[in-house]
Order: structure tokens, then C-alpha cells, then sequence
């Protein structure tokens, strides 16, 4: 059984993380951290958890972390970096499911995240944990940065169309959307069920973190740098991410064709038959990336679907993906459920 | 008092045109016809209704509903088509709800419909009642075909920018998204809430009704054809339209003042200030359309956010706003409420 | 006109108060205050009020305050008690919408509210503001304390069950469920849209403070004291108070007949036809009460069914209608919408 | 492998048995039925199946059918009893998901039901699924008739209560909420999302087929006939069902043990900490019923509030543990998931 631990338990990423792995086979964890709730059962606070968990929050200790072959950040951004080095040091491999590592640009990524950098020296080292991109690299990561949510059903619904220079590079658009557990746990009123619910609006158009991430990935999948905006939006419901992409044909192409190829290896993406429209439930707790493309009207613009459950291979399960392919398992491990619909 | 009718009058628009005319201080319903609920009292459907309207369902008569003074079809497409011609010729004036005159181009309304017109000679001298682009024709037509809810929505959100001409008239992208009650109340798998809550997925990519509709009149706008992608979303909740607008910008503009210039004399167009991410919840039930407009990052791209009520401005309250001009009423007359908040 | 105001307007209550009485063709509001959102224009929190309302808010001011004809306190408990006895003496009447006139019974309410009341005299001459019981007291009334959501429900719902003392006075259970706007719009964990939404729960069950303000009620009408268990539910959605309320019959009636007859000639309780079963949406964003009784396999328990809308006659609604009685204006003003279906 | 076939699967209980079975190590589905849906691949209908299931539905056919080790039923009331006769006969064993077999009074079936029963004599026969009160009987039975989802919750929640015949046997009161998916999937206006989304209402007051299901169970554990009130709702929400149960004590107990003990070796009840409440969501998806009970006030009225999902342990998930106790295998298997929480 392989060791994991888990630091800052107590959110949406963290409890995820504990429901997925409790259907793990070969997973154990021994630790997770909480400094709010330190000596509370992990069950108490989420029920779900009830006869499955008997492990209780701790106080976060090096030591102890250390001694896991594999420590998850499920902490808020900046926290990860603080602790990494140690870890690192002590031979634990880390997946980070925070931002700290995402961004290759340090100026950048301080920039959106209004603060210094504390080890910059390691986000060169740190692999990008989208496996559809880098799976290779992945597996022998020490460090390994796990993809924001939007960012990863943008790249995976842009990537066929950006790999094969189809598409013009400017002028692309990712209009998102996204349940509100993507905004996590913490008590705000900007996401009270009656300010949210039965509503629906976009935020951070002029500018959200996940923007930088989304132009890095396509970049490198263009390489060359390219033109993107993105516009996310809140839905009224709790899990899920719809990624409606649109960029312009430069070429004829057999769209269906080139996402199926491309996709064909991939365990966690789905390309849906031609003329589908993938709903958010389809993927509801699992890890699975559903995708559709389109050419409305045989036109000039390509539209492409992608949705995926933002706590899952948005966040929790994507992790588990990257620990399985650092650890040398099977890469679908404790992610085979079957989506919950209705 | 004005005298007015309702033809079909059990589905969605017929409540939502009830619950506006109950506090219409000029206007009595007289009639409100249905084949399938004839002889039923309207608030025994929707008890909401209660205590404000003692009228029952009948049968349509051409004689009852041409004596008076203004007749709304909130029927299926296809039926005001049939009607329509002799209720004019009563001296009855109409507002078509459905969307039997919305195109000009019949052979493209006759294929995206399915359906022969039954009176093109009608559909040339029918204004398309959006108040914003055509006022003083509609104060003087005998016969309003009232716009659909996203093309609502999307013209009024695209409408300075082209106008304007300071757009690329291709590549233009209109992804809207939609509550439930816009498909109806007739009993169906697709909108029943176990299939539809907490999910979100886009519908009609290959091609939907409202894309034409759009096409015109922004063409009508540009004053020459223009290129647009439109892709609508289904969303968990039953009120609220928001559509998410992109073009190109061929010049340098004070977008901000253009918008509210343009909308300055307008009593049903909100322009927010600048950053500002309208809700659909702030427009709940009112017949007002919120727009905000971004140029996010500064580039060459601007987004346009719009909501309205798609039952209201929409359908029933832009329906009556039509009625008032028509019938030289006060334009905001039995519109005057505030939104539904929270 | 008559000039209110309003103390505490940034809650839901508070806007609230703001959308109907925006519909009141006698009021004028004429001050709103919020330490923490003084010089903010009310619009600015709450779009919807957009158009409607120029005011800002303002730092609470006892001389601005008591040139009102009447002042609405829409607070915490413990906030109204402090400065209602200055502004009576300046002869402004006031309605309070916090708990803290509502228990007659001084020590328990120190005990449910857990704090002193500052203000115990004032507790004898407050007028319970539930109408339907108490019109008369109301119109002479200074101070007049709201009623709580859940006891307005509760309490017109078995009102002439006890009052005609027709059923046992022990046993009587209120299963009652309101939408999620009644814990207002303070942060919490507890409300956040990923917690309580597509989830159900029951809360309060060891005890609720609406407790002894439903058997005060309940009391009054026995004239005895009466012995009820209470248990509230959290539902995943927004406004809405719906009451199921079970009684055990001690003698035959006419269920239906007594309740048509006990609400012939009240404004805003709508008794439905025999073998209904009321929806809150029928009453949503409307001061009515809407209520079936039930008589199930002729057995000797009576099942009453009553829905409010929490905001409205739960709260804002009837603070609206108790002014207009010590007003001496229309019981109905600025009530008189239909409700939002669907 | 245990060989499974599954009538009528297009339903909700249909897909959730095939999303539950997909997950057990030893039971294959070999065939599954729909005359509507006949040669359409089951993940063309529900898209989360695509990836685990490659089987298409058939025509019914006895032959197949009965070459299964068990079937199960996910039809139409009044469909099971039509071919349970020849399926039993051929040595195959069954558990219906509908009614037919549910109440052992063929009179009072026939006439909750408006049918003829069209095989009486099994009626004596089956057992009833309840494993917490029947599992020897299960065991060795050839046909299973699997609970309805209320009274699968009622009847737990009241279980230590009758059987320890603390509590008066009349007056009882079930005030039950259920999610829309207990409506199924058959299109009808009365489950649109639009006319139940954001609200609330009890249905069936006057009588609701689960009313004589309840009692039959109750009588079963009090060994004489109770008196019970059922009152059923409908939640703004899929998936899960809260009983809320009222009874009056006659003697002194301590309550909290008394249901610690009775469930304790209970796999699939799990008796919540003194003072909780259950949420609907901590049983998302599983086979567990959460259950906690309290003495308000300390008073003689005991409330318990039980939650399942009622897809899991109120259809499909019960069925499958119906199957494993029938077919000798581990009890639990393919039900360890963790509940989809948030």
C-alpha cells in the first residue's frame, strides 16, 4: 500500500480527495493536516465520510508528511510553496492542487497572484499535470502542478485543434462555466446559495488567473504564443464545467475524426459521437473530459464542447490520475465509477 | 379601458401575460381562448392567479376576439398565421408572440420552421417589434410579430457595436444561455427537472430558430449581411436569459459611452458601469435587459454581457410594451415593478 | 405621502422592504441606514432596484430617523430595543421585524435570545403584528413587533383549529420547511449554495426560537397553554415557508367551511378548494398565505397545509401591511402583485 | 459471475441499477430490456454509461430472461406479475422494483393500485426486501419484493421504536420529502423543471399508495394494526428522500441507544451522534440510510429523521442488496462507494 498524505483537508479538493481514495485499492492515507480542525475526525465534518474514515485532522508536521511516499496540497494558493522544499527533501513526491506551481512565467504568476514568489527555483522543475500533455514528464516528477479547472477543459477541448495549426491563433474564445463548488468552502456572500441560486451571470472578464494558465497551454501546444479570451461564468448548481470554445478553421479538416485519433489512447476523455451535446452530469463525480465538436452551418468556426466535473479531473481525481502515474500504477485507479445521473 | 384577448393562453407566456396585465391600470382582458382547458377558470391552473382574474378559458371565436381592441397570440408557431388575417380585418390589431412574421425571407422561415406560410402577404407589412430598433413602425402596425427571447437578448447586446460600425461583421459569436421555461410547459423528457437540474449543456449547435432571426437583424443593422455563430445553453434554473457577446473591434472606441448614449433615452435598457457583470436574478420578472460591455486585457476583442427575463422582455413583457406603443399608451405601463430579489 | 425609514437595509428584509414599497403609491422612503455601507446608493448592492431608488445609505441618525411617520427596523435581534424607546418619544411609530418585541414573556425571551432585554416596558405595549389576529391593536399601535416567518405560517395555519376548539391542545406538531433567504445574507459555510443546495435537512430540532413564539400564539388563541413540537427544515431553494401542521380532532366539523368562513374578509389568506395542496411558488414575491386543509382517510387527524413566502408575508410584506393599518391606509397598498409563477 | 437481466431499463431505477452493477466484481448484466428502446446501445441514452456498458436494449424474451441467475424488475407496476409466473418456473430468481408483490392484502392492493392482481398466489410468497427486517427470509426466496422508497425510510426510521413498543400506536405522523427522480422519467408537465424547481408542495394528502405500505410494515413490527398519517412531498431536487417521524412515548427509554444497538450490526443504517441531523446529500448515491432521533424539550413527542437516496437504498441500491443476500454473496458488494458530497 502506498502512503499519501494530505495537507489542508478541510475543503471541497480535500474531502474529494478522501471520497475518491476511499475507493482506492492500493492507497492508503495516513495523514491529513488541518490547523482549524486539528483532532476533529474527518467524518464529523463530512458525513459522507462515516464508516469509511476513522482518521482525524492533525496539525501539519513535516515529519510526519515526509514519511508519506506521496503528499497532495489541497491548501489555498501560497501554501504549498512554503512547505514543498522540505518535503521534496525528505524524497516525498508532492502534487500541488493549488496554483503555486502552474505558471512558468514567476513574474507572471506573481502578477495574478499578488505575492512573492518563495521558490521559484522549483517551478521550472515542476511538471504540469495535465497527463494528455505530459504524461512522460509526469511520471518521473518530484513535483508535480496539478491544472486549475477551467484550464483543463479549455486545454483538452482546444488541444486537437491548436496541435494540427488548424485554427488562427488569435481570436480564440473560451466561454466557461462553472458550478459553485469551484469557488470552494470558504463562508462568503458572493456565493450563498441565495445570492447564486436561480441566477446566473459572468465574472472576471477583464481578467482571472485561470487566463495566463489557458494561453500557456496553448501556447506550448502552438508553439507560439497565442490570443485567447476567456470569459467564466457562474452556474446555479454545485458540480460541473461546460468550456464552449470557438476558434476560426484556416484549414479543411475531418473534425470528428481528428478528436477521435487524438483522443483515442486517452482513458479519461471521451470524444462524443458527431452532433452530440455533452451535459456537465454525464461526468458528474467521475474523471472523465466529454467532448463534442461542431461546425455550425459548415461555416468558418469551429465550436467545440468539453465539459468535466471541476472537483474531479478539474481537481481531485486529476490528482489522483498524476499519483498514479508518478507511482507507476494503473493510471485509472480508484477513478472507474460510473458518472451519478440523474 | 382598452380591450384585450388572449389566444392560447395556458403556457408560459399566457400566465406571465396575465400576471403584467393584472396591473396594467388601462387594460381589460376580456377573453383568453384554449381548446384544451375551455370552460376552466384561468386560476385554476395557475393559482397565482387567484383573487386577480375571474375569467375562464374559451373556446376561440373569431367574433369575440375580434371586438377587441388588441389580441395577443401566445400560441404554438403555426397558429396566429391561420388567424390573424381575419382579426385584422375586424379592425383588431395583433401581437404575435410566436414566431410566424419574425422573418422577412420566407422560404428561410419555411425551412427552418417545416412548415408552408399560410399568409406571406402579411409577413412584409408585419413590424418586428423590438422597440429599440423600430418604435415609431410599431406605433402605427396593425400586426407586431414580437421577437424571440435570445434574439432579444443578443440584438440589443450586439446593437450599439454595429450600428456603430466599429466591428468586424464576421466571426461574430453569440453564446447564450437559457432557464428551462424557454422550452415551455408542454410535458416532455428533455425539461423535466430530473433530466435538466444540476446539469448545463449546450442545445442546437448545428443550427436553432433564433440564428436567422439574430442574422436579420443585425443585418439590418450593419445594412449588409453579417457572419455569426450562435450556440445556446440550457441552464438549471427557470427564469433568465443571459447572453455572452464577441466581435472584433476595426477601431478604437469609448465603448462605455457609446453603450450608454445609445441607450440614454431607452426605459428598458440598462447600461451598467464600466466592469460591471450583470445577473439574471437582477432582471427577474421585469421587462428591463441589464447589458454590461468589457474590452477585457485590452485587445482587439469585446465582450458584451446582456440578461433579460425571457418570459418578460422576452416574450410577455416586451409583448405589452409593443401593445402600449401601439395603442398610444404610456410605454412602461403595468412594467413598472422591481425585479425579484434574492 | 408618507415618509418611512428603514434601519438596517443591506439584508434581504431590508431590500425587500425597498421592492414593495417601490410599488407604494403613498410612501415615500425617505432615509436607510448601514453603519457599514453608509454613502453607498442602494442600487449598488442590489441592481434590481436600479431606476427605482436614488438613495444611499446612511449612518443611523435618531434626528433623521424620528422625522419619519414611521420607521421600519430590519436588524439583528437586540438592535431595534436600543433605540426604539428615543424614537417613539419623538413620536415616530416604529415596526420592528427582529424578534426583539415579539415574547411576551420577558425571561424567556432572555433565554432563547440569550442576552438582556434593554427595554423590558416596552414589551407590554408592542402589538404582536400578526393582523389576522390582532387588526384592531394594531392600528393604534406605536410599536408593533413582526411576527417571525415560521410562526405567521404556523400560527394562521391552525388558527381556527384552536380558536374554534375543535382538536386535542397536546400533540400538535408544526413540520415546517423554508427556503433558504429566511437565515439571511450573512457569510456562513452554513448557506453557501455548495452546502445547502440539491440537499434537505432538518435543523433546530433540540429547540428553535420560533418555538415559543408559536405556542405564545397558539396560547392566545386556546386561551390555555398548548404543548407542539416544532421542526423546521432547511429546502434548497430560495424563498418559500411551507407548514404542515398536524392536530388531533375532538369533535366533527366542516374543516373546509370553518376555514372559508375565518378568512372570508382577510386581504391575504386565500383558503383553497377542498383537496388542494398550495405550492410556495403560488404565493412567491405576494403577501398572501394560501392554505388547504386536509382530513386524510377520514381518520382523526387534521392535516393543514399552509405556504408563505418567507420575505414577504414572513416579513416585509406584513411589516408593509401592519403600516398601512397604523396608518390608516388601504390594508392592501403596495401589496397587490401576483406572484412570480413559474 | 452471477448472470443478471434487467426489465425495463430505461428508467431512472433502470440506469441505476446499471450504474451500481458496474462497479460489483461478480455479477454480469447479460441482458436488459425495453420494447421502446430495442437495439439502441444503453449508452446512447445515458451518456454516463459510455465506457462501461457496451449492451444494447432488447425485446423482452422469456427465454433469455429466464437463462439469468436473477432479474430484476425496473417496470410499470402491474407489469412484474405478468412474467414472474414463467421466469420463476424456469429457476430463475427475481426482484421487482414495482409494487406487484409489496402488500400481502390482495383486496387493498387492488384497490391502491386500480388493478386485478394476476397472480395472487405469489403474492403469499414473496418477501418483503427489507433486509433489516427480513434478511433470513431473503436469503432463501425466489422472489423479492423490493420496498417503495418512502416506506423503506419510514419504516426504518420507526423500526426501534414499534418493536420496542415505546410508543403509542396511533397518532403516528411520516411527513416525508422526496426528490423529483421518484417521479421517474415518463414525460408529464407535473415534474418539468418550471413548474417544481424553486418550490415546494405535499401531494397525495388524501391518500398516496405508500400510506397502506407503511402500516403493513408498522403492523408487521407492533404485531397489531397502527394508525399512521403519511403526508409525501416534493423537493426542488433529484435524488433523496428525508422522513420526518413523530410518535408519542408512553415510557422512559434512552432513545439514543436504543437505535445504536438495534442497527448495530447493520451495514447500510448508520445511526448519527445525539443532536445531529442527516442530510440528504451525505446519502448521494449510496445504500445508506442516516438516521438520528431526538426528544424535543424533553417532552413525550420522539422525532426521528431519517435520510436515503431514493434511487439507492429506496430502489436500485436495495435490490442489489436483495440480490447479494439472495445469491449468497457479501452483502455490501458493489455498495462501498462514498456518498457524492458536495
Amino acid at each position: 500500500m502506498v502512503k499519501v498524505g494530505i495537507v489542508g483537508g478541510t475543503g471541497y479538493t480535500g474531502v474529494e480527495l478522501l471520497r475518491l481514495l476511499a475507493g482506492h485499492p492500493q492507497v492508503e492515507v495516513t495523514v491529513i493536516t488541518s490547523r482549524a480542525e486539528a483532532g476533529r475526525p474527518v467524518a464529523d465534518i463530512y458525513p459522507n465520510l462515516r464508516g469509511h474514515f476513522d482518521i482525524a485532522f492533525s496539525e501539519p508536521d513535516l515529519a510526519t508528511l515526509g514519511a508519506c511516499d506521496l503528499v497532495f496540497f489541497a491548501t489555498p494558493n501560497g501554501t504549498a510553496m512554503k512547505l514543498v522544499p522540505q518535503l521534496l527533501e525528505q524524497g516525498c513526491r508532492v502534487v500541488d492542487l493549488a496554483a503555486d506551481f502552474r505558471l512558468q512565467d514567476i513574474p507572471l504568476w506573481e502578477q495574478w497572484y499578488g505575492m512573492t514568489h518563495s521558490c521559484p527555483e522549483l517551478v521550472a522543475e515542476a511538471v504540469y499535470g495535465l497527463p494528455e500533455l505530459n504524461r512522460e514528464a509526469i511520471r518521473s516528477a518530484r513535483l508535480v502542478a496539478n491544472p486549475g479547472c477551467y484550464p483543463t477543459a479549455a486545454t483538452l477541448g482546444f488541444l486537437p485543434l491548436i496541435e494540427s495549426g488548424l485554427v488562427r491563433l488569435s481570436g480564440l474564445v473560451a466561454d466557461c462555466k462553472s458550478g459553485v463548488s469551484g469557488a470552494g468552502r470558504g463562508a462568503s456572500v458572493g456565493t450563498l446559495m441565495g445570492e447564486v441560486g436561480e441566477s446566473f451571470k459572468a465574472y472576471g472578464v477583464p481578467g482571472h488567473r485561470h487566463m495566463p494558465e489557458i494561453r500557456q497551454n496553448l501556447a506550448q501546444l502552438a508553439d507560439q504564443s497565442i490570443d485567447l479570451t476567456f470569459v467564466p461564468h457562474l452556474l446555479p448548481m454545485i458540480r460541473g464545467i461546460h468550456a464552449t470554445l470557438y476558434a476560426t478553421l484556416t484549414d479543411e479538416a475531418d473534425l470528428q475524426s481528428l478528436y477521435e485519433t487524438r483522443f483515442s489512447h486517452e482513458p479519461f476523455v471521451d470524444v462524443l459521437p458527431a452532433g452530440s451535446h455533452p451535459e456537465t452530469r454525464s461526468v458528474r463525480g467521475v474523471n472523465h473530459c466529454r467532448i463534442a465538436v461542431h461546425r455550425p452551418q459548415d461555416g468558418d468556426t469551429v465550436v467545440v464542447l468539453a465539459v468535466i466535473d471541476n472537483l474531479v479531473k478539474g481537481a481531485a481525481g486529476q490528482a489522483i490520475q498524476n499519483m498514479n502515474i508518478m507511482l507507476g500504477l494503473e493510471e485509472t485507479l480508484g477513478l472507474q465509477a460510473v458518472a451519478l445521473l440523474p
